[in-house]
């Protein structure tokens, strides 16, 4: 990890530290999956079948499992993973649900009713990725608010094999159909819909490249998306009371997840970043995912600040997806940390517990993000709408205003509403 | 208006009567609008002013007003211009201000606490559109709701020739910055920042369609923007005992705002529509926009319902950016109503209302997107994220949870972050 000192750098250099690793445009990319995408549009589950024979081999001949294949599973699944999921499912079933939106009405003045309403958002498509581990995680964080909001359909799709973990947490969580289908166009299904496939209105979930690419493209063609996706990245906030074992584990659980994760520690002690340094040789040596992890350290870096105050600075300026808070009394940070997809505080909250069974969301703005997008939560499954309701005589209070409005900005049939409603008699 | 009977239509005819016009990817625009981001982005505050120059004439000595500039207008502005403006602002503020989100603080378990925080956006970006008429309800719309959220920084872009009401709103909704600049270079400026123009982290407001491309273009780049922008539309939900005069002002307030407005009408009442398309040629004949609310109403349609349930139900299949409920009890069909921008129920509640002053935010989804974008709300202003904060035997109890989950995802520095920990005498 390259060691900086911030106070030492120049207005560039504190960018370059800060810098993560740049996304380059790929107009090959984009080119393939818009033919993944055109080629679903127009040939339906033929397209869809052809594709996954050409990516992933031959489409399972059962290829869409219902709430009966997926209750089978949890039969068979071993009682110690079905206690983990459970657990999981109850701590994130409590958070999301606890963030039900309060149905608001008020009368803004006498005869102006005003509301803001919720609705869940009918139709979501949840992707799962497959490769060499299965994503259970993900099934619940998806899954699971979805359910919670309402949502009236919900489809998950993940690329084969499936295996008895995912199904039960899919049935666990409400899931109602799910398709053995990945990649682009599995996104490219849930955009347009197919003769199989149901169209949904709104798309979640992390994915390679292609289903990145193909989530952007459907997102500008009118299918909502949850949020753009980016390399995970953990910055950590430390100071010289951490344990440098904990500090390195967590640098490293966000490590080995790919070469192109981003692991920043931000500290005011010279003594912890080297003994954090030591403890990473020492732990990476026992790790199966070492050679990741050592790849992506090799991108990350040592900030050493001044105080806890410019650490903090320092954290608001990167924006991170997670943020690790380590310090003698962390939650006294906590005002100043203003932009960060999920805070972790104290030397008893590892990222891990987060990425599975704290109840919080592990689905968060990545790459800056942070400044603008929120977490994903409940909110993401719904939407709100306002509602009016005027009385005569609050229609006749905001007559003057409208029409004088209307007619400042020149459009008379705005203010002819309102004045040929006045001139009804009561 | 095209009349149509929604039961005598087949699937193919049903969605043709809710089409939308066609929204033509536009290459020439594209690499126009690129080309523009480019310049600004390369040459700050020369590209800024060669561009304005090129398109809208020479920029004004004073281009950055400051809320002194702001102030001296409102000594200028004739009374009854500022008493609707301040109206609108008490109603707009109420409202807004009532969307305080809770913060969220619980314990899932015993030991494992939960929040969901909110913090405002920091730095915001306010396009309020130049041309004929100057929108100062706008100004409103977009600058009230950002000083509520409290964000940090209220930056405010809009095309000379300014006048004092648009200042004198702009320095009662808190703006802190006002420059004269428009187009695509306008929202460039925003996006990058320039030597004079601060880079913001969110760029809200209506445009052209040089200024909507643009705002696509940068949300790509990483600046987030409030909704997709598309052409103005309303539904109009009635039955035979709506006023047809009160229907056919709603239609045409609607469809003055341009050519590609859409105005939809669905009643179960032959006979209504009747007298409301009588009352359209009536009322066209004293409007001064005639013209375009003629070209809009050519693109129109009235649909013929069965029943109000039927009609709620094409209401929801169009989702309907304004949607104007004129029944004998419109409450009662709020729950059916699962997919509008605003509702407007009633009698005595214009869309216009919502447009100015009854305090509901006019900013809101267009084109379908209703079925999974919200209106435009204090929360846009904001973010949410996660804290989670674990006493050691919080993590305890979420041990043998977390290793499992972790290990059945092949993610064993996550399950050693845990591991270790636990490792460590208490």
């Amino acid at each position: 990890m390259e060691r900086v000192i911030w106070q030492q750098l120049d207005e560039a250099g504190q960018r370059r530290a800060l810098a993560r690793s740049e996304l380059v445009a790929d107009p090959a990319l984009e080119g393939a999956v818009a033919a993944i995408l055109a080629q679903v549009a127009q040939q339906g589950d033929a397209g869809l079948k052809a594709l996954t024979e050409k990516f992933d081999g031959a489409l399972p001949e059962r290829w869409q499992l219902g709430p009966d294949a997926m209750a089978e599973a949890g039969a068979r699944l071993a009682p110690e993973l079905k206690a983990a999921i459970d657990q999981a499912i109850v701590h994130i079933g409590r958070f999301h649900q606890a963030q039900q939106p309060q149905a608001l009405s008020m009368d803004v003045a006498e005869g102006i009713r005003c509301e803001l309403r919720t609705e869940a958002i009918e139709r979501v498509g949840l992707y799962v990725p497959g490769g060499s581990a299965p994503l259970i995680s993900t099934v619940l964080m998806l899954a699971l608010p979805a359910r919670i909001a309402g949502c009236a359909l919900k489809v998950m799709v993940t690329p084969p094999p499936i295996n008895d973990a995912i199904l039960y947490a899919a049935q666990q969580c409400g899931v109602d159909a799910l398709y053995l289908i990945g990649g682009a166009q599995a996104v490219a299904a849930l955009a347009y819909g197919t003769e199989t496939v149901p169209r949904v209105d709104k798309i979640f979930g992390p994915g390679n490249r292609f289903v990145t690419e193909a989530k952007r493209q459907v997102s500008q063609q009118g299918t909502a998306i949850d949020m753009p996706a980016g390399p995970s990245e953990v910055l950590v906030l430390a100071d010289d009371q951490a344990d440098a074992a904990f500090v390195a584990a967590d640098l490293l659980s966000q490590a080995e997840h790919g070469e192109d994760s981003q692991v920043i520690l931000v500290t005011d002690s010279g003594c912890l970043a080297d003994r954090v340094v030591a403890e990473l040789e020492q732990q990476l040596a026992a790790l199966p995912r070492a050679e990741i992890a050592r790849a992506a350290l090799a991108q990350s870096r040592v900030i050493l600040a001044q105080d806890l105050d410019e650490a903090c600075a320092i954290s608001n300026a990167y924006a991170p997806e997670h943020l690790i808070v380590q310090t003698r009394t962390p939650r006294d940070l906590l005002p100043k940390l203003r932009a960060a997809g999920s805070v972790f505080l104290g030397p008893w909250t590892p990222e891990s517990v987060g990425d599975y069974a704290s109840g919080t969301n592990h689905v968060l703005p990545t790459y800056g993000a942070a400044r603008t997008v929120s977490s994903l939560s409940l909110a993401d499954f719904q939407r709100r709408f306002t509602v009016q309701e005027l009385s005569r005589d609050g229609l006749a209070a905001l007559n003057k205003t409208v029409v004088t409005l209307a007619q400042a900005e020149g459009l008379d049939a705005h203010a002819n509403a309102v004045t040929l409603r006045m001139e009804k008699p009561a």
